[in-house]
């Protein structure tokens, strides 16, 4: 039984094509229905602010599984530690036997869920896409731009934050770091107008996006909402796009953008069943599409499995 | 953050007095209402003949809460490897930072289930009770034996097993290690007959146990069943008892004894409401008790908490 770090993790696994590859495959089993893939189990610690959520899959043929628990405690900041954190634990697919204990701190997660965000695009945002919206100024916010220019061609970005001092903060640092072009924009629909893209990365409980505050052709990703108290999307958009996808439909349903919607009558497609039948939904430069991400189980089993591939140097 | 192997979290942790008080606070804490407990997460691997559960429970003001997770792989033994598997993890219930990691293996798992057997019979089983049938000559046939003599004075053993080579292996065994007299019966009636408690602790499918076993004054701790297709009891069992008990009402009925008897119509406790009441159900030496174990996250988290206190040297 192997155990690694989170920095010997970090220094192996990147933001790069060959993780998107491993993801998509995951994306790609689910759709074709070679994935077991059971509730999330879910827990609160309301003394302390916190809770627990522990995610699984298992792809058939896989060599392993991945169990990965993920501990949110959101008083944390205050005693100096970091909100999330949590662990991935690999076991063998054949006998059950631990092969591997991941001490990622949620690093594979931040990678798997900026990946998703990547895949939804390249399957349907215009692929012209050059211009990215992103409201919120957190490390998501970051991670969904990165992500991005593995599959579009990205060389600006908008950003809007309720707090528009880490807007600022947020725009210095892709400059930076990302070396691109950021302006920073006091309302959604301000810093939408100019976009491709837009990527919603915030905890919020009420919509941060209107349906007149998207342009024509552009692409949703609403990647916040993964508690049935969360909500970044207003109906209105889930009900007039012309194209809607989600993760998993009883996830959505459950905790996502879905929940809040309960009548809504159209048809939902899931991301890995257009990824499995090599679909492409957009038939227009003009249409809208959105897509709602809860977070899976079966991207923390393909990005467990890459990880330890790398580690392991196969 | 502390690592333990099975080797060293078994020389600390016995089945002994000080571990069955720990198991039953967690008990009375689930009966006071004080236990956060979330449906077990349950994944099959059919390729592998497979299955992997995840159990947890807060209990409210303990400093941290368990993870169980306990792999099942029914053809490992054509490998050379046991079936059953696992490991814990210790949260703390403050900052959900990983605390400790027991590799039992599923010793604790083991330990945690033989002293529910225990603290079943402690408030369900005559105070005079001193003769225990068990039906099944696994491990559990052994460490429920052991566990029960922490709460009565038992100084028979009856066994019966489909196997009888089995049965017979067992009564030697037990002899040995634990000095006790031991009778080989030919069936479950006959073993039942000189029986004050007996305990069913098989994977059966089918029911091993029939009303028409069971002397008056019995009291039957039924353990095996912990999925919707194991069954150990004839639900005749269930109608007909003077007093009726579960660990977790909503687990039996899903996986448990009382999955089989939808149409029950009758008064079913919860052993943590009766120790957290102080209640003895039992008013005369006449009553058939029973009591379905379908093992709850409480037990964990109670088990684990008391085994790292021990490993830590608290």
């Amino acid at each position: 039984m192997h155990i690694y770090k989170r920095k010997q993790i970090a220094e192996r696994v990147k933001l790069d094509a060959t993780a998107l590859e491993a993801v998509e495959a995951g994306f790609a089993a689910l759709g074709r229905g070679e994935v077991e893939m059971p509730p999330i189990l879910s827990m609160n610690i309301a003394e302390s602010n916190g809770e627990v959520d522990v995610k699984t899959a298992h792809i058939r043929g896989w060599p392993r599984f991945a169990i990965k628990i993920s501990p949110g405690f959101f008083d944390n900041p205050k005693l100096g530690l970091p909100s999330l954190n949590g662990l991935m634990l690999l076991f063998s697919a054949k006998t059950g036997l631990v092969e591997a204990v991941l001490f990622d701190e949620g690093y594979l997660t931040d990678i798997r869920t900026a990946l998703a965000g990547a895949i939804a695009a390249k399957h349907l945002a215009r692929a012209d896409a050059h211009s990215v919206a992103v409201i919120g100024a957190g490390l998501q916010a970051e991670l969904q731009v990165a992500a991005l220019r593995l599959v579009r061609d990205i060389h600006e970005v908008h950003v809007y934050a309720r707090d528009h001092t880490k807007a600022e903060a947020y725009a210095t640092h892709m400059r930076a770091h990302h070396g691109l072009p950021v302006t920073v924009h006091t309302s959604a629909a301000s810093a939408c107008a100019e976009a491709d893209i837009v990527v919603t990365t915030t905890p919020a409980r009420e919509p941060v996006l209107r349906w007149s505050d998207l342009p024509r052709g552009i692409h949703v990703t609403a990647m916040g909402s993964d508690n049935p108290h969360k909500n970044e999307l207003d109906p209105t958009i889930l009900a007039s796009a012309d194209l809607v996808v989600v993760d998993r439909l009883s996830q959505s349903q459950a905790l996502g953008e879905l929940r809040h919607v309960p009548a809504l009558q159209r048809e939902v497609f899931e991301l890995g069943s257009l990824i499995a039948a090599g679909r492409s939904l957009r038939s227009s430069a003009e249409q809208i599409s959105v897509c709602d991400l809860t977070g899976t189980g079966v991207q923390d089993t393909a990005i467990a499995n890459y990880a330890a591939r790398l580690l392991e140097g196969v």
